[in-house]
């Protein structure tokens, strides 16, 4: 099972907004056939895997990290084909939480349940998983900075914007400086939401190419003006609120999002207050930086005080000479 | 050599003034000695691994994780005794840093360091060891607390209390509170240093019984009261500045000390800042607590900003639900 997994993480964040999932076909003790979904629209992980074991699937035991769907929908049902495949036995990792597929109980459930937060998440609630992110000084203090290698392809914050299907940001952080990409090795690259509070109507973004363009939208309370040659999409609320946003980013089949507070915080503040007094946000990521600082910005939300995270506890992770934590609320 | 570092460890706590260190005696491939210094007074590591060895140590070889001693101190020289054994060969973990001792190169170098960083500072600055500790809430509020299990057997506090020789603290952070004490088997416990920085002169101290009142001394910059009835050592300073302070502690042999932020920082904050300004600080251990926090107490010291330090890698670990970093300036 943890095979299967390890397998599904390799289309992450390319599977949105179906989830990642893993097939192992393992005959006599022998594996004879692995396969993994690549993206939406693409054969399910069962369907390659028995592709690649042929006959041999015959009376062999088939693992796959969520339960096989049972409904026709653009495949047809893996069941089907795995019945088809004379497949002697199915061990699940998880059930599936969509409500039109059936369930059973899961093996290495909390494992395969951890590659598809996001999905699992969306399925339950109709809303994306939000994760906060965030750098603080050894002592505390809230950081515009990334540490060393963060950046870089294999740096936590490169693999952050890899699994995530958008990102959320101030306008103001961005400024003069390069616009976020993930650096992974054919990254799909998360859609641009950039949150314009500026007081006055011109907001300054950076350059986007015209394919990037597509991959940007802004969100203001009234009608900014952005570079039109450009065409980069503005939505008008009247209000700039969590809830709202995040609806908009369901609508676009968005599973996950990301709230970046690299570059500022003081613009995002009511957002984010708006967003934990109706309870959206799910999981924080924490850099910690190998330096002391002076005081700047402190990271306080109304509400949210003795709020109760849990740690990965497989994590913390070092990221260059940082320390990177991971908490659930 | 990480054997010797493993059984120098046995010792924790207990060696200062002295290093702690290991000794292991191979023959042909198989271990036929080990020892370790227990404490200060007893033999060193190298007698304890011949008597174990016997006749067994001669043409062996002697792993210590520290360079064995060739001067008369209160025992004859570990060398003359290897050499009385027969021992073939002498591999060293690490030279000593005490000046009478001499100096070759070393064999796993930085795990032995590690295991005496107290022992080694102290040779080479005649100033304790000084470690700070707090604990820090998710989005970086100094906090009260100590995560749950840092106190028991096996808490990461528990653990630290054994290790330094003294813990430094404020008096306003144990009024009405339990004495710090470690909980691990057999744990020396550490001098307490307490601060009175109080605007009166009554400073209210837990009771501390006649055994541990001698292991308590209180530091003022006038003539405070404690219950004279508890016999605790004041000491009246006409500045209460942390040089003066780890001057005494040396006079009383200490090699290491702790300054707690348990329940106080405001009140140390000056003491700090001026032990930051002469560079008496080495180490900070952090605990990063599993909840999100009000904004309470900022952890900023004057000419600290941009101060860059460096994690231990093979930490952070985990301690209950907390996250304990130590870092390094």
């Amino acid at each position: 099972m943890r095979r299967c997994v390890e397998i599904a993480k390799k289309a992450i964040g390319c599977t949105s907004p179906n989830p990642m999932v893993g097939c192992v076909i393992v005959k006599d003790g022998v594996v004879v056939g692995e396969g993994f979904h690549p993206k939406a629209g693409q054969p399910h992980a069962e369907v390659f895997a028995l592709r690649d074991a042929g006959d041999l699937a015959e009376n062999a035991t088939a693992y796959v990290s969520l339960e096989p769907c049972n409904h026709y929908g653009r495949t047809p049902p893996c069941t089907e084909a795995l019945i088809r495949a004379k497949v002697k036995r199915v061990v699940v990792g998880m059930v599936d939480p969509n409500p039109i597929v059936a369930s059973k109980v899961g093996v290495e459930e909390e494992l395969c349940k951890k590659l598809n937060e996001a999905y699992i998440h969306r399925m339950l609630t109709g809303k994306p998983f939000v994760t906060l992110r965030y750098s603080l000084s050894v002592n505390g203090q809230l950081s515009h900075q990334l540490g060393e290698g963060a950046k870089v392809a294999g740096g936590y914050y490169s693999k952050l914007l890899q699994e995530y299907d958008g990102i959320i940001y101030s306008s103001t952080s961005i400024t003069g400086k390069s616009v976020p990409t993930s650096q992974e090795s054919q990254a799909k690259q998360p859609l641009h939401i950039i949150i314009a509070t500026s007081p006055n109507s011109s907001v300054q973004l950076p350059h986007f190419s015209s394919d990037a363009a597509s991959q940007v939208i802004v969100f203001a309370e009234k009608d900014v003006v952005t570079d039109p040659e450009m065409g980069i999409e503005t939505v008008i609320l009247e209000k700039l609120q969590l809830n709202a946003i995040l609806d908009h980013c369901v609508q676009r089949g968005l599973c996950s999002v990301l709230i970046d507070l690299h570059g500022s915080f003081g613009d995002l503040k009511e957002l984010l207050e708006d967003g934990v007094d109706n309870g959206l946000l799910q999981k924080v990521v924490m850099e910690l930086l190998p330096f002391w600082d002076e005081g700047k910005e402190t990271l306080t939300l109304k509400n949210l005080e003795k709020q109760v995270l849990k740690f990965e506890k497989s994590h913390p992770e070092t990221s260059g000479e940082s320390i990177v934590v991971f908490g659930y609320f």
